[in-house]
């Protein structure tokens, strides 16, 4: 039996659902239909039946995710009985920001973590995961009998299995994962006030559900987020892809990749701001725009056909050195390897900082390649994009062979990507990105970055010259991934999604 | 109570043995007296009586050590009744070259592992660490009872704690491990017979010692092995500082560093060949040589005030982000995290191979620099010097605050690296030792050596303007690896170990 087929076949059981209250809908996908919830603000007055029996959410956590949820969640619930609490560690250095975003003692929204806990029937973890790692047993002892445990990551769950914990019995356990970071997950919300449409996807899974409640528990929270499209997936399969794809295409490859490019281009006669349009420009801008616009086949279809052979040769020589790099992080993940090493780090690091990434050479070059937008837009270098688009179609058939559901490969892969991530490090830069994001994406980007960067310099730019293997570009051509972000693109706004330089 | 001070304390007790056979000496390191066994051909005819009870030694394995030792051994015991047996798994493709070497069939010195394990009183297992992993159960089964059990790498003892194994009781465990590459036990141990005093150094460490034979035993191997000087310490003592020190200065630094140098010196404008000269003709060459002959302050002291200067503000770029790395290699290894890593990529691996270093551009000037070399030889680049230096003295700062002995730190982290490995690189070139070094080390590089890359490239390189640290620079004057280097220089052969470029 080919092991393939059935993993697919389980990708997609573990993918439907079904709602008394939301209709669900199927999704044509590569292997089969999936079924995705389309959300939107007409469905808020259908969200106290969804959340029938809470009475108060407990959001533990202001960080990126934290302050995003709890807002979104307060303004869709506004008019109901439900209430959004804010619970904190003591002396927590977010008390005073949330206090300024409405959350405050006085009106009885905000608390300690404890007591939030102690006083809640949806208790949403948000806080970091080497804190939730370290504090979970506590906050599993607060918690009232059959209260809801909500995750937003399913980094506990591993954690507990590398370490032999278990979830405490007899509670409700979702997760709902926004596939972007937490301020879009707020500035797209209000966005969306206006926009129809405008939001951040979720995927949703179900680890413990005793009483029937859970999906639709789930459900509501991704609606009431304001996700346009919510997907369905397994707590350890949302892990896996998440934490593989921080390491790879989101960050790590990310990085590794135009720091490499930048050097062969100033080492073949670049100064320092056109190789760097050539490769970060290119790769945040243009290119990001094109795929979200056109897909992956579309960006080759529009290159001319010498930049098209110049894509194909990039492409044959990044592919299979990014696909076992993808693979070996895969691998370290799914073992937990990766896990105790992202904790070992929290440690080490708690007496010192981690040295920021942005001090390399390429950076200086960074203002004034920003300057230049103004005279037009980098046209897409077909070199970078071959890179790009190899390394991210590894990700994809990694994740493929390894059984995950195919709204969650064009999420984890692609979209997240570029509609979320590089369109954020356009205004900011790749730096401020990797400095910027959760802890255990910052650990993982400079585990594997690094390795990325080896790559594309040691083995893949050495390569370009080579001719393309036209197999490895039918491949392309045929992959699933085309159909699938088509398809997954008719659920998404058809507006750009605008970044302002600030953070929302 | 200072903890290091206890380390210290620990690490000397750790260091002491006596014998009733041989001589041992003490050896002022900082810190106190170690205990050092000098060798040399004269005590060969105390082996007998150090192997009483041992009649013959199975070899196992005909890889990198076991084809070495197995000869040395064999040429040592010459005249004796102790008869030295090659095992080897059944269809191994290395039998051919054991019978090349003496070892057959017919003379009864080459047969399976099995039954050269079960007619054993000394079984030295010496096959890969992989293949040990997965091998020892039954290698032990087959056992005589009472027989050694003797290693030269402390993996298995990490592997066994890692799954939760355990050696089998009522066999000594021995450990005499050489301090460098295989072909140099056996090519320095041929120039022994008309050189006084040339051989690589090694360790040993009991691991357990029912019948009080083991030090003695342990001594005999290694003076049998034609080490110049043997020194003490314990098995997993000899694991962490193995295992990290060829992840950082021995191999995964060195590949970084000359890869970030070489880039460094391009961008800022010198030829490929000029460039390659500076960096990895400079390291693997006179910097080595220099090290070996005037110590680490000898180098800088050699330096004019302008590269004295130089080397200062690369030294203080360089120190604290290497030592940061050092200290996350050793975490990683030493909580096993980097062993369930190597042993995931060899089982990926056992489908493909690996992809070479060798082909970054830099490799391409390696020719034309290798012919400079009849011209004269390369100045030492105070830039290159100040990075190494300042990591092999991380490195070094590490085991010392970690508790290793000074016998063991100043091997491991200094004369391997000068003596062995990189007249070795000198000879062929970095990316050859990476990719010929024992599976284990090449994992690792592959792992490490690209944080180290990223780590010059991106934080050390760009900082290498500003001021250098007084106080750091005054540390490195003070530190006490000059001393604990000048006392394990006088136990070194006089001659420079010559290197031709074949394998021996």
């Amino acid at each position: 039996m080919d092991p393939t087929a059935s993993a697919t076949a389980r990708a997609l059981a573990d993918t439907t659902f079904t709602s008394d209250i939301f209709t669900p809908e199927p999704l044509a996908m590569p292997g089969g239909d999936e079924t995705v919830l389309r959300g939107g603000r007409h469905l808020f007055p259908l969200l106290p039946r969804a959340f029938a029996g809470v009475r108060r959410i407990g959001v533990i956590g202001w960080g990126s995710q934290g302050r995003a949820q709890a807002r979104n969640l307060r303004d869709s619930l506004a008019g109901s009985d439900i209430r959004v609490t804010v619970g904190l560690r003591p002396g927590s250095a977010s008390a005073a920001d949330a206090r300024a975003h409405g959350f405050t003692e006085e009106n009885g929204t905000l608390g300690t973590m404890r007591e939030v806990v102690a006083a809640s029937d949806l208790v949403l973890l948000l806080i970091a995961d080497a804190a939730l790692a370290e504090h979970h047993t506590e906050i599993f002892a607060a918690l009232r009998p059959g209260a809801v445990i909500g995750l937003s990551h399913g980094f506990l769950l591993a954690h507990l299995a590398e370490t032999g914990g278990t979830l405490p019995a007899g509670h409700p356990v979702i997760a709902v994962c926004p596939k972007g970071m937490g301020d879009s997950v707020r500035r797209l919300y209000e966005q969306g006030a206006t926009t129809e449409g405008a939001g951040i996807n979720s995927s949703f899974a179900v680890g413990a559900d005793p009483d029937g409640r859970a999906v639709d528990l789930a459900l509501g929270w991704s609606v009431a987020l304001g996700s346009p499209y919510t997907f369905r997936t397994t707590l350890e399969s949302e892990y896996l892809s998440d934490l593989v794809g921080e390491r790879a295409i989101l960050l790590g490859a990310v990085h590794g990749l135009v720091e490499a490019a930048w050097q062969h281009f100033r080492l073949a006669g670049d100064d320092a701001v056109t190789a760097y349009a050539r490769s970060c420009e290119v790769v945040t801008g243009p290119l990001a725009r094109a795929i979200s616009r056109v897909g992956l086949d579309g960006v080759r279809d529009g290159l001319d056909p010498a930049g098209r052979e110049e894509f194909d040769r990039a492409y044959t020589a990044a592919y299979r050195p990014a696909r076992a790099l993808v693979a070996e992080i895969y691998d370290e993940v799914a073992a937990g390897v990766e896990v105790r090493g992202v904790l070992l780090a929290e440690r080490r690091l708690a007496e010192g900082g981690m040295s920021p990434v942005g001090d390399s050479p390429m950076w200086a070059a960074a203002p004034e390649a920003h300057a230049r937008r103004a005279s037009g837009e980098t046209a897409i270098d077909p070199l970078t994009a071959g890179l790009f688009v190899a390394t991210m179609v590894a990700q994809v058939d990694e994740f493929a062979e390894r059984g995950h559901p195919w709204s969650e490969i064009v999420n984890e892969s692609v979209i997240e990507a570029v509609d979320s991530l590089l369109p954020y490090m356009h205004a900011r830069d790749v730096a401020f990105m990797v400095d910027n994001c959760s802890r255990t994406a910052r650990l993982g980007t400079r585990r594997w970055g690094p390795r990325f960067l080896a790559g594309y310099q040691q083995t893949v730019l050495p390569a370009v010259s080579r001719p393309a293997d036209a197999a490895l570009l039918a491949a392309f051509e045929g992959n699933p991934v085309h159909p699938a972000l088509r398809a997954a693109g008719r659920l998404r706004p058809t507006v750009d999604i605008s970044v302002d330089a600030g953070v929302g």
